[in-house]
């Protein structure tokens, strides 16, 4: 009712820089990502994990409500912020590793996804006409030389490689507990475990198992696979 | 008269994001589905049904005026928001069915027409030159599986599936009620009475039989159904 | 001169929504209509009519003001709010009833043209670089099944059956006499008196009966007609 | 120098509705209309004829001034608003014309003319990029059916027949003689002469008789003619 | 520095009407017309001269500045207001010549150039994306007929015929003297000293008679000559 | 920081009239000029020269960076403004240079150019989407007849011839004294020694003599050069 | 959230003067790159090198963080400013690069690149729909010539040639010292040691030698390198 105070500066049609050298469009939109839920990515060399949990209500149908994607045999993604933006990303994600296999006859590298999807996002946040995504993905894979990665993609359209990382509410804590606990040796399952305890710790509101959701990949398999529930406690 | 006040802000060229990291365009949208008339949309394992109630006066021609449209065979939707921004979504769903149908010779998938009308939504939520459709579409149908589903869409092009929910006015308390007596287990007979109790319970109005609008689907047949009045009344 | 005040706020570039959920633009388009003469339609089993009032001075020539438009030889519509913006309807109508016609050898339905008019506003009220239609049509006809049917078509892309209505200037209070004085069984001669007795009644103006504008259209000859005063005469 | 005030609000890129549902660039562009030299336009069975004065210095060079512009053979306008705009407008009409003629062989109706002169214009008031014209045309000549014809369009799109009228400063005043005094009986010279009359008592200004544009047509030869000074003179 | 207050209004993207029907922008193209130099042009029956006076410093190369211009053999002009949108029309102007010679074979007439002139500055003053051009041009030529001609356009797309005018700075007093002093009879040698005596009782500063910037075109001769200081000598 | 207040006027998407007539986004640019770095160009019979100085630090690779280029063997200039706007001017030219001797196997006269450049500035001071060029440049040559030649470019697109002129801070004090001292009969030798005195003179901040940029061209020889340095040591 | 108060002002759609003839957005630009981590260049006539440091947490997967970026064989870049646009930049270098290996069968000059870089950036600046990249890049490497080069390109499009320079957060301070200190005679060994020792000096957090990011290229070999750690750790 009394919006007109705050939002007369920001709805223009352009992205453009504030005098301390900012796109405060970009970070208007990192602010949406920042408020989603906690989403936490770790790997080691034998393997790397997504661990988040779906929020839904009882109304919903659990099965068709995910944060986790799939994108290829060997790679998935975790999303963050915008829903629907998020997806259009994914789904443009999934064209082009169909469009690189079919090309090389060869799963595309984690990277060179990242870099795609990065600079769409980029111009997005350039050019006139569109409004940035608001949305960071986080990208978990093994490469064709049979590492595990993670990258993850924000609205700027900067990209960067992690051993693990969180985005989303309480991301800060998450990731300083995964700073001091995660090394490159735990096995998948180990991995599993502390996302599952990180995602626990740094989440302020109480969520029933059955709401977690945690996809991995082993470095040897190389399939990116979204767990079942059944699965899924056999690590609580 | 005095608009001048509350209208400068977001009458704007872009939908485009706020400090907070919301598009206001997009919550305003959403706003004229909340106070759209209710619907209640319910599946259990043997069918799925919309309940609403027409709003018209007696001059109205009431065998034209619908808040329930099918869309295919197999599927049909309740609207909630602007009636011409719905018109124009639905118009676009029912081609979409009958291309699906004709390339694939078989009946398309609930949640692949919900995703090509989140699409479209999204796109209008991020690009210039358009504002957000006013509308969220309430989707129910029996896929080729054999499996009844409810899905939503809203104005910033996010989709969910259901087990049963509401839209429109008072549809908080609907969907209260929908979580405790809704079980997978009921009749389509006793999901079309348990949605006419809460309907009449979550409207502040008082309306007449007549006016109940009642759409079905069973499992086992698979034809999405308007009810006429002497159908309905049999439910009362 | 003191302008600046009022306009500043809604001389925008494209039409969007306010908090409320509501498109300012097709509301303030919608005003136009409202402050537009009385146009009233009825119709029975045994056909339909409008009933309206040219305004005009003693300089026009009359013959050549209307505010009924024959659309195809079995429909006709009388317009509220912008002549202009009127005009480009009914042309628009009048060509497709024509393009109708020469592709499916039959006359279109009421229903069908009133949704191609209402596709084109929603439009125009969607998409920026123009502005919502500033006018309603009152649309009246014979379906090629011999009912008689009455539509309505709003700037924001809505459109209505009616068994009678009013538009423009004291349309509330005719629509509550039609209400209460409209039955199905009513013959076409009852039908165009009803609408001459509401219409005086809820004009604030005097006229005269020159200045009265009627078309009726029976079931079963199906052929749109706008009288000659002398045929007006007859009915008073 | 201090213009801010009062053009903030106006100077927009589109043409749009005010809370009453008013267009006001549109109401602005007739105001250039209402400010411009008064024209008279008055006819009888016998034919029609258009009366204004020429503004012009002792330095302008006379014989190429002009208020008054032949059409077509059988027609011809008088120009009220903006110089500019209008003349845009008459060599729109001129084209107009020719193609008919070349196409059906037979000069055009007025009100095809005028009908084609006010879509063009209603387009100028409804897409962004353009303003509406500042111009209103008075536009006289004899039917292929022999019938004297009188049409306006207005910078809205809308248009008029008339048996007589005026446009410009002191109209209303003009008009109420015309309402009085003129009729249908009345030989082309009366008409002139009336015409000449009215426009000498609604001017404020004394004007020479050298000053006087006048431009005949006659049922019977249907021909438009700008008249020259020693034919005028015999009217005085 | 602290422009933001007078140039907050005018500085939009189309030009539009205000409420009193005038078009800012194209009334603040006509001041950058009145604030040039004056130029004056004169006509008798024997010919035309335009008669104006170059500004430079002594450090500027004085016989490549100027404010006449040849256009064809038979037509000039001198330029009032911006140098660089004048010179943009004066070279359309050049090529419109061209393009008739060498379709019809003939010289182009005045007018006809006047109008095409006329047209483009219209179409800069009613569509968006483009200012009105700051430039008023002053033609001067001998028609086919043998007649000379001046004519003027204007930033608003108007143009008018004249006996003698003169534009920019002190042209109202210049217009005064040369409706007393000029009739129709005068060789074209009184036609020019009549200009250079109304150029220099008109103009506040002083200037040396080296400054004169004369063109002729007599009727009989029909070339039009921009003169060589010595030329101009003889005359004073 | 506190920028609001003083760039919320004239950061607008079009350039446009002041009430005044003026073009601000124009004169604005011209300020880009004026606050440049003093370059002179002088020319007598015998030649033309180009004196300017350098600004660059200690670790700044000297024979890279130049405020004065040669467009083509009998053409180059100096540039004033921003030095990114200026070098695609100079690039556009360079190519024209050249697109001319293609065509006409001769080399293009100096003014040819310059007003090839001055269109372009025009066109970017009068249609939207783009800003003006915030560049003049000083272009010296020889004409095919032997003239040398001095001309300079707006950001408005006038252009100008000179005898000898200079751009940038203190360009006033150095054209009174090029006023009082430069004479046709000058070598190309003394051209530059003035050159070079009034340079100093007339800048603010003390020079090395190494910072010196100097151009000169011979009527005889018609080459465009760049002095190396020691080739101006011997003039100092 | 009161950012209102100061996006007001800068957040249009086009890059246009202020008063005193500057760009402020960029300038914006600039300041995202002034913010950036410090990156500097030195070369003698024994090579080049590049040092700057990479800022990452131990969550980070290093070894595909970078600041440095090979274009070609015998040329490499820093990045000062927004990662995503710089990568845009350095991809479009890349693409020129090998498309003049392509055309001339020779590896591209230093400048030519340089160019190609600030022509994008310059329009980037100059025309409507697009903000100017908020990046600046530091460009090192060897000319066909034998000659290593050092150059940078701003966000307005200007560009510079070196023998050394710093970027980014106290980049004065670094200049300083590199003005000082660095020779033409310097090897290789000796650059990178002083490159890192200015780093150190000028960089206001500690950080560890890891996080060091350096690049050489030799005039000998022409190999642009990006030093792994242990090659690194041998100038520490």
């Amino acid at each position: 009712m009394m919006r007109r105070g705050d939002d007369a500066g920001y709805d223009r049609s352009l992205t453009m820089f504030s005098p301390e050298g900012r796109l405060y469009q970009v970070e208007y939109a990192l602010e949406a990502v920042r408020r989603g839920t906690l989403v936490i990515a770790l790997k080691s060399k034998y393997g790397a994990t997504l661990v988040t949990r779906k929020k839904f209500t009882k109304l919903m149908d659990s099965s068709t409500i995910e944060k986790i994607f799939q994108m290829d045999e060997h790679m998935g993604c975790a999303i963050a912020g915008l829903h629907a933006d998020s997806r259009i990303l994914v789904d443009y994600a999934r064209v082009q590793c169909q469009v690189h296999r079919l090309t090389y006859s060869e799963p595309v590298r984690i990277q060179t996804i990242t870099r795609k999807l990065a600079d769409i996002k980029q111009q997005y946040s350039q050019h006139g006409g569109v409004r940035p995504f608001g949305s960071s993905l986080l990208i978990v894979g093994v490469d064709p030389d049979g590492m595990p990665r993670i990258t993850t993609t924000s609205p700027s359209g900067t990209y960067w490689s992690w051993r693990g990382t969180a985005m989303g509410r309480n991301s800060d804590a998450a990731r300083e507990t995964l700073n001091k606990e995660l090394n490159d040796e735990m096995s998948l399952e180990e991995l599993v475990k502390l996302g599952i305890k990180i995602l626990k710790e740094s989440t302020d509101e109480e969520f029933e198992d059955e709401n977690l959701s945690i996809a991995t990949i082993s470095a040897e398999e190389r399939k990116f696979e979204l767990l079942k529930y059944d699965r899924i406690k056999a690590y609580l």
